[in-house]
């Protein structure tokens, strides 16, 4: 593995760390501290479909995350990390109570790495949130 | 990079390869040679939710794929490709006719690989069917 490599996973790592602390917890702001100024994500569904661009949308995002997901979604298994010189994609299942149910799926997330930064992120589902 | 993640690669890259294939004409026997015989899948959504195991059950699957989309699925952009020793993420787009609409969706999968065959594949939705 490259030095290159080797940095991109690591900064990936911390990335997906805060992700998690956010998930569970509400408080964004360690990851917020890692996205570049241009960062831009895309989302499957709903108000944040498609293309954001931005670090401002991104704290958008992530506040109506945890209204939305308000008592915290917990990130239960990591089952594969995937990864290149710029890329690293993380497959895991996560769970929280929602809405009166329990909310569960299967997450591919993408962190595109710059430095120790992240500048892009892709989320992708692998079920339909009831089961994982 | 290592021998053993540069044989990953190019086994993944034929496999997409015939997945493309598959979808397009519906033609799936070099896709289905290339997989072994515990070949384990997981799917999204519909009738193929979860985790699908063997080798006729996903002759089954790509089959069932090539019904409901009966004039193929183009992919139009392969975005994101991100490799190990034992697995390749593709991040792609693809669309095509679906019941007098155009079906569009980003997608990532995941190919596990063994030796010159494909063992595991992993498919996530990263839209709505609506657009990519």
């Amino acid at each position: 593995m490259t030095q290159q490599s080797e940095n991109t996973l690591k900064v990936a790592h911390q990335a997906f760390e805060n992700l998690q602390h956010g998930l569970a917890t509400g408080e964004w702001n360690q990851l917020l501290d890692m996205l570049t100024e241009d960062f831009n994500f895309w989302f499957p569904v709903g108000k944040f479909h498609g293309l954001n661009v931005g670090k401002q949308r991104a704290k958008e995002f992530f506040e109506y995350v945890s209204q939305a997901y308000s008592s915290g979604l917990t990130v239960t298994s990591l089952d594969h990390v995937t990864s290149n010189e710029t890329t690293v994609v993380f497959e895991f299942r996560d769970e929280g109570p929602f809405m009166g149910e329990l909310y569960k799926n299967r997450i591919a997330v993408s962190f595109d790495v710059r430095g120790d930064k992240i500048c892009g992120y892709r989320e992708y589902f692998g079920s339909d949130g009831k089961s994982n």
